[in-house]
């Protein structure tokens, strides 16, 4: 169980569905940023489920809890920032099933196999419950980066549900209108169709998968450390890291198979004193390094797997079964995984500023 | 810089492509494994340039020396082991340009942006010359997989090239058709296709992109850290390294978002003792861990960046400037990178195994 | 701000004095170790201020509550154990004088210097308190210790107070009689001695340092990750970070530089079919690497730098000023550092043992 | 085996004493920063076996070769620094009673316990040859702190020798001085005594023990991250993977336990505009963290192992053994540990220098 992301900006989540709670320590925060508990909720609420009738009607306030780290006046001390959100008591019997049946698709089985031991309720800590945590740490890098670098910009958003696009160019999408459509596509003109999609395929006790798009804005150049942690790689592992995330992209992505070199180079140009290049194939990325354009991703997700059809299944004693999902749950992560995105950008992130810094920030004599 | 990867299986490379050589160091590998200087050139072999018509006539020799962590009866010793190749003395007029003049789509600015100085020969540290050390550490973690999973086999290929597809069934994959055949594809009857749209790519003085694929057969089940290490998120880290790598997906990947969860999930059923999905778009790897089915994953390779064409660009003092690629390189990296995905996929392996042993072999009294 | 220790078997403290709480999270426990409340409970107990005449009266519950990692029937998950102790709200006007002067000889001073800001009252994150997590995670390791390694037994004791000492060698040292002095020294015969000298120390004001002595009984020969994790290293370390500590020796110790090479020498002889040695200067650790005698460490402890009488010292403005302790606090630190040092020792060769089954618990083929 | 030592400033050697060479990868090394191999060769140089008449008479050059991360103008590239350094190919006959009967008070049981296998020439992994990497490393560090902490000094000297001492205060102890005798003491008075003493050992066929002290002078206040990396944790740990070293003390160390806090605590004042303290007892830490007073540490080591009197052993066959010591050893360590001190105490100021300009060296807006 490795429950910790990043070197110098470091992570470490903890919590099970259904135990006292679901929490997360933020080790190497710099001192003196303001932090305050509702910076922490505000972020909180954009993942929280019952927000809209697209997500699960479970009713959750996941009101958070700053336990250190924090001075009385609102300032970080740069010593560990412990957060906790309480569970609230609710083990629902709709999960009596899960205690002996796989569930297709999850993670049941595996824990099971890995650890001789299941925390069965809810998911225990692969439920999607897990990311609160990484999502109070990314309100925490949020205002730690509005300090270091305050212009830069991390947006993300809902690009597809099953097969509807939002087409609308990255560098046109504005964070106002993502929060303005519950699904949290950056078009208002697709927002209503793929609304209707994820209702009607829950109608059906069905679900939906999609693609996430995230643009990060105003970022410094030199951020990235190659040659393992190129920063699409640990931007790619941050991603790959949330729970249904099935593939990663910069840039041009899988697009780039298909073009030729002269097709797919950045050109470089001179705007004032700034190196630009005239084309982003690259996605903001160079040699593992942020080149100053925005950096582009793209993250696919799969369908929600808990669904209201019968499945086959083996129990854990290894007998045939059929489970039927019963309980409420999101038909589309995707809405709720903006946040989630944009937290995980944000720690990797601010995880390499304080590497540059380090290594890179000094004059020679 | 940061050059290591891996937690258990600890690998560091260094090297710049025109200093003395590159390297690597293993720390962490198990002792008494068999592993002699012979083992390693043989996986260097398969990368190395020259190899055919259809990489870079560039003559490199790539002979290892292992250094250390090996007795002299050719047995690892449980200590670190350290492997040198050293360059050939060939630092080309061909590289003069680079001197001064940004590349583009290279690493060429950005080092520059971020370190203040460059190895400009060649690349320096972001040649591909880099990845000689993870071929040979690859060579080290599949000597020590053979002692520890003897099963376990790692295998890619190139599925694409340009627009050309292979669409060989992963299962249907051989790794004796894919040495034999220069591109490295899995069908002989698209080698031929890809291989004439490679050298006309070259003709033109232009690159091609492509798809490398990945499977991983074998695979003992509980191999994964969550909740940050998933098994997905650290081959996604390890892959998303290499250089060119534009994007991954494991398992049903971007294709997921078109998909239902009833169309998506893998139903489980018994085979003998064993627990096995009817269907893998789980790509072998459930809550970020492997349940035994075979893993599959994909890699977008952007177009080789050293085209021979007229490329607008800057110098280093920011003046505008004209770029004509000279020297020899291939113009597409795809063949030579199916090693180099098959070392990182062991390297990430090797890594979580040992992970496995250390929290989760034991027996409760 | 480094609040983890281990690379394995991960504890990451968290909370000042007077914040909302203190903490600790345990990641990379093996799953399926039996872990109550209660356990981890008993050990706080034995830290706990206000045991004893001889520690501050200040009353604190220090009543643990395991959050995480842990099943309804009382098994350890492999997921990360979070456990909070609450810390009562209890800022004295005594620690007023605190805010604004900087006591001699604590890290007041260090902490503004470094972080620009400062938990002044109780002394924040530089408490003892913080003590709290290590000794709740040293209950998670002695009870996962308990099933992989049963018979090794982490013993400290308090060998010397101010000039009193205690010469029972370490071999006769038994728990039960240094659980039976409120001094925690192993020989009941000086007890009354020490336990007079603090008392005195007190009345006057002022404090006393000492040696606390630990061993490792029925050590598995194999643990300690040469060649810059030796095992003294890492226990060096473990030991050097608890408050107050300022010297740490393993064996012979400082008393080596007085012995030539054929005193020190342990002479190797077969008891059994086990190697045995004939002395233990060594302390139980050759070449970093266990050898199954037992360890044995030494660790100083400076005075209580709360004292009671007048102090020169500065502002954090920079005047002059006298500072007179106030408030209740331990005029001697050794008792309750007992069960610390048992706490870092278990730590540590917790990890080691994890790091040991990864690299080298295996057969060859 | 754990041969990486650093967070950002990241060492790690490998190599066998009897093997091809040993050598170090310097990862996080700042770029820009002046380096020759001039530079690395004369701290290696203070380390040389066959130096003066107290070390072994074994003739190694020890020149090492930069094979990467430096420019052709001897500038570091913020890239990995390998060095590298052969060994001379003198596997001598004087070495092969080792294969099978394990030397007391080395590491030669312990590695065959834990591995299953020695590289048993010489004592392989575990010669004293390893420390090679370690000065290296600490040249390059030495380098880039002349860079980043132009002032700072680090100084160590031999203070005992057996049961003589050298008594000058820290504070008088010169470089010149040190350097000028062969014993590496710091006060010439006694360094014939010691000297003799160590001839006499040696002509006994016997070896002595001693005491090293290092003192770091200039420090910038704020080094250190606390709690479990608090400085004296970091140095400690560095200071106990030497090779003999059995003791590590801080400031006021082991006489800690012997003054009352009246007597120990460091009183502050203003001189000038800095804070300083009128005593030094903490020996330029608290709380963790440097005050910028002098850091003041003492290392106990203890006598060489290998003699050349007959003692008792077993075989790795565990057969009883009488083992009668061969080869050309030196008769105490002290002198030739005074450099490798100073690298491991530059290898760890470095490294929190880095941490501290990560995490704390910036600006609120």
């Amino acid at each position: 169980m490795s429950s910790t992301f990043g070197e110098l900006f470091r992570v470490s989540t903890w919590g099970e569905s259904h135990g006292a709670g679901v929490g997360v320590v933020i080790d190497g925060c710099p001192p003196r940023v303001p932090l305050t508990v509702e910076t922490v909720g505000a972020e909180l609420a954009r993942r929280r489920p019952g927000q809209s009738e697209l997500t699960t009607p479970r009713k959750e306030s996941d009101t958070p809890e700053i336990l250190s780290g924090v001075s009385d006046d609102g300032l970080t001390l740069g010593t560990p920032i412990a957060i906790l959100v309480r569970n609230a008591d609710a083990r629902s019997s709709a999960y009596d099933e899960m205690q002996h049946t796989y569930r297709p698709s999850h993670a049941d089985y595996t824990y099971d196999a890995k650890y001789g031991i299941r925390a069965w309720a809810g998911g225990g800590r692969a439920s999607a419950r897990e990311t609160i945590g990484r999502v109070a740490a990314g309100a925490v890098a949020k205002a730690a980066l509005a300090q270091l670098c305050p212009e830069l910009e991390v947006l993300a958003w809902v690009e597809q549900v099953g097969d509807i696009h939002c087409t609308l160019p990255a560098q046109q999408v504005q964070g106002c209108v993502v929060e303005a459509n519950p699904v949290r596509t950056a078009d208002l003109a697709v927002a209503g169709d793929m609304q209707r999609a994820i209702i009607e395929a829950r109608s059906k006790g069905d679900s939906l998968g999609g693609v996430v798009a995230c643009v990060v804005r105003h970022v410094p150049v030199g951020l990235g450390d190659p040659v393992f942690d190129k920063l699409e790689a640990t931007l790619g592992h941050a991603m790959l890291s949330i729970p249904a995330c099935k593939g990663f992209e910069v840039g041009s992505g899988f697009r780039a198979a298909l073009l030729t070199g002269s097709q797919h180079n950045d050109a470089f140009y001179m705007s004032g004193d700034q190196v630009r290049t005239r084309t982003n194939n690259s996605g903001g990325i160079q040699g593992g390094i942020s080149n100053g354009e925005d950096i582009l991703m793209r993250l696919a997700f799969k369908p929600t797997a808990t669904i209201m059809t019968e499945q086959e299944t083996v129990t854990d004693t290894h007998q045939p079964a059929v489970l039927r999902g019963k309980g409420r749950h999101d038909p589309c992560v995707l809405p709720r995984a903006v946040p989630i995105v944009e937290a995980m950008a944000r720690l990797t992130l601010m995880d390499h500023l304080l590497r540059q810094r380090a290594q890179c920030g000094f004059e020679t004599h």
